[in-house]
């Protein structure tokens, strides 16, 4: 076991979204991501409009409205997500007959590192109603000076965690020993759903030091229905199709198995209720609101190609660190056909993963 | 002439610093900038001292100190300077008797958009006591909230014009018409002059909005001794130098005469005298300091091929954008050579370029 331990599996803090030009971007494969921030647009206008307090001290009379979306990889949702803030507080302010002229919002888009911010600025709205500057660094951390944002947005990113958990790794060699993928297992989940609870921990307490009191949290969350099992969602299953991949290809000999059985991808979907707790548990902000979100429409017959697109879209970058380039082609090409054949996971019954609106208001302390 | 004039000649904003890791990169070619943020350091620790007023109202009470770096390329110059600031900073809050701890101070990194801002992120120090953020955009132009700044520090950049003034384009006609290269004639000279006076003042202009009342500005300014002539100058006949090699390659027919005349570098060169008139005329701040620094000290025998390569770091994107991939190589091979027949021109009675440390306050309104 002590090989396996010891080898590097994919690190959280590394990968990133397929960058702006290639042919699998992530600006171009997501318009599924697009669709939740629009359903969303009509839920985060009220919500501002509700709890927006411009009269409140903490805010300050620098005329300065400091905005931050969190994991906004290239673009361009996080610039459609921004306008709808931006949009929402002028509104707040002419419905309070104040003067939203005298107001400038400074925009900080975050990511990681390896985050390509020179295609984020490159496709930054050029007439953009705000100051806008790239953060790079893990959300999980602290990113700012205290007190100094007045509202946090973030879509389609906390379901990353910071890393996948080390004690997998014993699970995994048992996987190897027993020759089967323990991906979905109960035991797999658990060690997740831990490394979830200390992340989401660092994340609402990072910010709870960077937002002024009284400031507001947007947050989209990739989650599932309360009481849904996850091998049991379209989403647990798709994953467990693309492990399926893997193993067929180390069943040829195209790969290892000791890379197949210690490959995770570093996510995890969390549901109302747990997510619910552990901002209790945390402290730091009122929960004004945590609703599932409709889910968006999606066309008739879906396109096993461009769903793939999608996955690979978002781990291409991490598939290639953990196996190298020379697979991915192969893989992806089997994945398709995979999805293909497996058509039936896609049905209704199946669907419950869902997208959670989650509007929180820092406690004035 | 028309064609002539239509033509897009370097266009100030798109340029960019060769990146992070090719053979010519101006990480690897800025020893010379880095010298005089060293040389310039004990003024700028004496000047913060002198001028920081930390009980000034406008610096606010929320315990955030923030910086901007103009033009800071990717590093490690930037990243030196401001480590620098912040140096300075806490040792006046120590000799004033207040605690340094509960300053936090964010700092922001700006370029043109062109930058690699990917490198420079990569490049940061990882145990940095600041928050760091990239700002891509014009410093011609305004950046950042009102009165969000309270130190703004530029090195090496603000001799870049925004842009080759239109009006040479008829002065270039003319040396096509001649052939004669007008490059550092009066007339040129004199255009470049009216492009720097309005750039200076968009850039005051931008800074003075963004700057708290008493906010402190230091730039560290490529320019010349007063009452020095540019074309004999050093660097004036680098430029001359190297546009004479571009004349050489239009004889034997390798770049058409059309390119060659209407090349020029968007860069001036300005004295204290001038710098300090046109700083009094904007009128938002007070002159603290202009000063000469001295030279830094160079090796015996300066090597041709890093000096060389100094202007290729800096210079390639502009060439290659006028003239095309292909003559590269070739060009800067001749520009060695003629650097080396020439070396007189590095004679100490030549070496008029200076670089001008100012030091401006903010005036309180
Ligand atoms: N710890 C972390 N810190 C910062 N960014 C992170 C992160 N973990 C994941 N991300 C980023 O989160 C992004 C998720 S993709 C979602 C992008 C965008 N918000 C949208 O709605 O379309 C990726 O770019 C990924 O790099
Ligand atoms: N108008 C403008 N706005 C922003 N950056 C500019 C600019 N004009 C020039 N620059 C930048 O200024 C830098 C000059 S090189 C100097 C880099 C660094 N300050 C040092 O001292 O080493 C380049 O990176 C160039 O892209």
């Amino acid at each position: 076991t002590k090989m396996l331990m010891d080898k590097e599996i994919s690190n959280g803090e590394t990968y990133h979204m397929n960058s702006g030009d290639g042919p699998y971007s992530y600006a171009k494969y997501s318009s599924y991501q697009k669709a939740i921030v629009d359903a969303a647009k009509k839920m985060l206008v009220e919500a501002i409009s509700d709890n927006l307090d411009i009269n409140n001290p903490s805010f300050g009379s620098s005329n300065t409205l400091r905005i931050a979306d969190m994991g906004c990889s290239v673009g361009p949702n996080a610039f459609i997500a921004v306008q709808n803030i931006v949009e929402a507080v002028t509104l707040k302010y002419q419905s309070m007959q104040q003067n939203p002229q005298a107001l400038e919002f400074h925009v900080f888009f975050n990511d990681h590192v390896a985050n390509d911010f020179n295609a984020l600025f490159r496709s930054l709205p050029p007439s953009r109603p705000y100051f806008a500057v790239g953060v790079p660094g893990s959300f999980h951390g602290r990113l700012f000076p205290k007190s100094s944002l007045h509202i946090v947005h973030s879509s389609y990113a906390l379901h990353w965690l910071s890393k996948v958990p080390k004690e997998v790794m014993e699970i995994n060699f048992l996987g190897l020993k027993n020759r089967r993928n323990y991906s979905t297992a109960d035991e797999v989940l658990e060690v997740f759903s831990r490394q979830y609870k200390r992340d989401m921990q660092s994340f609402l307490t990072a910010r709870a030091q960077e937002l002024v009191g009284g400031g507001l949290m947007v947050l989209l969350v990739v989650g599932m229905q309360n009481g849904a099992i996850f091998s049991q969602t379209c989403s647990g299953m798709v994953f467990n199709l693309f492990g399926s991949c893997l193993m067929d290809m180390a069943n040829v000999g195209l790969v290892s198995n000791e890379k197949v059985y210690s490959f995770h991808f570093p996510l995890y979907y969390t549901t109302p209720k747990e997510l619910g707790a552990l901002i209790e548990t945390n402290g730091y902000f009122n929960i004004e609101k945590i609703e599932i979100l409709a889910r968006p429409v999606e066309h008739e017959s879906p396109d096993y190609r461009i769903c793939s697109f999608h996955l690979r879209a978002a781990m291409e970058g991490l598939v290639e660190e953990h196996f190298g380039k020379e697979i991915v082609e192969d893989l992806f090409e089997r994945y398709t056909n995979k999805l293909e054949e497996n058509s039936f996971i896609f049905d209704e019954e199946y669907r419950k993963e869902t997208h959670l609106f989650v509007f929180l208001r820092r406690k004035i302390t």
